[in-house]
């Protein structure tokens, strides 16, 4: 029985199929929606236009679910779990009708929701979150209807400038609002920097430092515009919600599912619940960070899948783990890719880290190579053991993938002095003879070398 | 006192300079050339018309590391070093006048030079090998004088196909020949199939499976043909070497420095040679390979500016070691992109490991997203334990440099079930949902898992 049809429950269906034939399991997956597995991620790119069609961001259809043995049920909605009896109550969508079906195992991989400040306005109509395919369908069929121009874009993280892009690309007017300094706030202010500049050139208003207090309502009760905490009106014809996801948890909180301390469903390393026979996976569920050691929520595609995967294998009686998150995310606004792994300096203060920076500012390829582009690598590293603590990326074409070496060695426990022996590939057309990477260990370590001095004249 | 002034010697001479200044440590660097510290690897480029002139190649020049307080002695070539007296004979090339200059300590970085066949006609005017700038003057004036329209390139690896693509670029006929069943033999067969395929769509002839016997000289003593082992004739106005290079030591040799068993210059973890107070860095030394346990030489420039870093540092009182190679190594054809890191499966059996292979066809980016281009990634994993022996990728654009991610982990001794855990960075525009080289994880660890299982059935 799999609650949630997308990446983290189709995944854990698929894996617990591949172990057990439909002789030895009979699996049935409510999804709520028209379609299961599919890119949520790439909704904003669906409304910008870059991909063409619904279908497109579509991995795995219904059907093929089906071929392979898995009974999907499609606008369907579970509204209750009983642990007890082992049964859930599931309702159509369309006409309402509920019926309870008895489950022997549970995977329970309900994704997560787009934050939605309480404050006055924000249910109002003209006001959208985008997080499933539905969602993309009518902010586009807003955007079609030719009585948008005016965008406010509530919040400047990952979704939220993606969206803005969308509509900026769509020629609208948009604003974003973030509270923030610098966008994105999981990057470090100087990485954010370029951020802004990015959004900024690409003609979108960014108004940081401050929050969006409430949504003005005209007398259709529309929204007509934002009002921020510091004092600011913003008119919009259409707001959209860029202030993050929380994971979709009321479900197994009315059934008695434990969440852990950040919010999301508590899970072992199989993805186990604490309820015997739940399984949990995706947005909903908590990870572990390594570096940190906190719990905490990642709402990812990338990580809902592997979990999904290890949460399948699980129930279909083999063994896997999942072995926690370092906090690896990359985008793109307009021609800018940023990436970070580990902590940023914010983080790391807050888990108790002592660190030194370092940054390198270099090219793509090598500096007289056509179309070698800028890039800067930002690391972070622990005070005296050098370890690798976070690296940020920011630069053109070419920059942002870099981060996954950063993220392997920041994985595997690497020391800057270590991370600077790497044999990372050297050709004229994909990187300097010194790769960027390896300058900025090469200056981290000098940093660490360099404090390890100040410390000892102390 | 260092003997070669490019990318090792130079890197040497800067970081003791760094560390002891101009009064308590004196550094002259003797330099055959006209040019110090300059991209040899990207003289193909410069050919072929991607990289203008010859002074974009050069990254610090003689001035420069004379204002750094380096004494360079440009055009003046070292012709004997004598270790009990501690003296090296330098002469001037273009006035053959010699002078005798005493050191305390010596680094030896005299690079390579290309394989040349001791066959026939090897020697003949018209036949050119490529590695210092001067080799590439003369073959730029050779293709400008108009007089050549069919080039044949003796050896289908790294350097032999850049330069082929480069006089192909230039709207020449163009032939290469290798005595492997595909080019670049340090790749496997199915990775170096792709390259035969790239190669051949430019329009240039692969003539595999043979190799060149000798060349055939016209009445003026100048090549006209490459004759093949196979009885080929092919009528060549120029031919090129591509046969890789070996380590420039006769020098050393004659004043009595060890090689080691691959015919490198013997060192230890630090660059020291085996001869007191004489260091070695660079094309000519010998490397530890981390996987097969044993030593070769690597010409890379990537691992002379790592080497000659060492040796500095060491030399100027530091401490720094270097960590040996994995063998990484990046390429592009046209617009095929080649990496490989680790051990191929040839290289995989000679060291004695017994593994498993897995291959993945994937995309870039997501596959919905624009430019989402193809990109096949090999992993060859060591049975039973799966650790992560061999990685190889060839793809277009954005593929390659994904090898980084597999060197990183393959440095850091990663199973491949350990690799499929990896908190890689996604976003559509980046990758799938899961990237090309976790499906090749994933696969592998499954190969892993059946050869296990087989194996219980045996």
């Amino acid at each position: 029985m799999v609650v949630g049809g997308d990446a983290a429950g189709m995944s854990a269906a698929s894996q617990a199929r591949r172990r057990r034939g439909p002789d030895e399991l009979e699996i049935v997956a409510f999804e709520r929606g028209r379609a299961t597995s599919y890119s949520a991620c790439g909704i904003p790119y669906w409304i910008g236009g870059a991909v063409g069609s619904e279908a497109e961001l579509i991995a795995r259809t219904p059907e093929q679910h089906r071929a392979n043995g898995i009974d999907v049920r499609m606008c369907t909605e579970v509204v209750a779990i009983d642990l007890a009896a082992r049964t859930v109550t599931a309702r159509e969508v369309a006409t309402g009708e509920q019926t309870v079906q008895g489950w022997d195992q549970l995977v329970y991989a309900t994704g997560s929701t787009p934050m939605r400040p309480s404050a006055p306005g924000f249910d109002a109509p003209g006001v959208y979150g985008v997080q499933v395919l539905d969602d993309g369908v009518a902010l586009i069929a807003e955007l079609d209807s030719g009585r948008v121009e005016r965008v406010v874009v509530v919040g400047g993280g990952y979704i939220g400038l993606e969206l803005a892009e969308a509509c900026q690309v769509r020629g609208l007017d948009v604003t974003v609002v973030d509270q923030s300094a610098t966008p994105v706030g999981t990057f470090d202010p100087d990485i954010g920097g370029f951020i802004a500049e990015a959004v900024a050139a690409m003609g979108i208003r960014l108004v940081l430092s401050d929050g969006a207090a409430e949504v003005e309502t005209g007398p259709d009760g529309r929204c007509v515009a934002v009002r921020t905490e510091q004092g600011r009106r913003l008119p919009a014809d259409l707001v959209v919600l860029g202030l993050g996801v929380r994971p979709k948890v009321e479900l197994a909180v009315e059934a008695g599912i434990p969440l852990g301390p950040s919010g999301g469903i508590a899970v072992d390393a199989r993805m186990r619940s604490q309820a015997e026979g739940v399984w949990a996976a995706g947005d909903c569920v908590e990870s572990t960070h390594r570096l940190s050691g906190q719990r905490m929520v990642v709402a990812l595609g990338t990580h809902a899948n592997k979990q999904g995967r290890v949460a399948g294998i699980n129930l279909g009686g083999g063994y896997a783990t999942f072995p926690g998150v370092i906090g690896t995310a990359v985008t793109k606004v307009c021609d800018l890719e940023v990436a970070r792994t580990g902590l940023s300096m914010e983080e790391a203060d807050a888990a108790g880290y002592r660190y030194v920076t370092a940054h390198v500012d270099s090219t793509t390829r090598a500096g007289y190579f056509p179309g070698a582009k800028p890039i800067r690598v930002k690391l972070i590293a622990e005070k005296r053991s050098g370890r690798l603590l976070g690296g940020q990326i920011a630069g053109r074409e070419g920059a942002a993938k870099r981060i996954d070496v950063l993220a392997t060695a920041i994985w595997n426990e690497m020391s800057v002095d270590e991370v600077l022996g790497l044999d990372l590939s050297y050709a004229p057309p994909f990187s300097p003879v010194w790769d960027p990477v390896l300058i900025a260990a090469r200056k981290a370590f000098e940093a660490v070398e360099d404090d390890v001095r100040a410390d000892s004249r102390a």
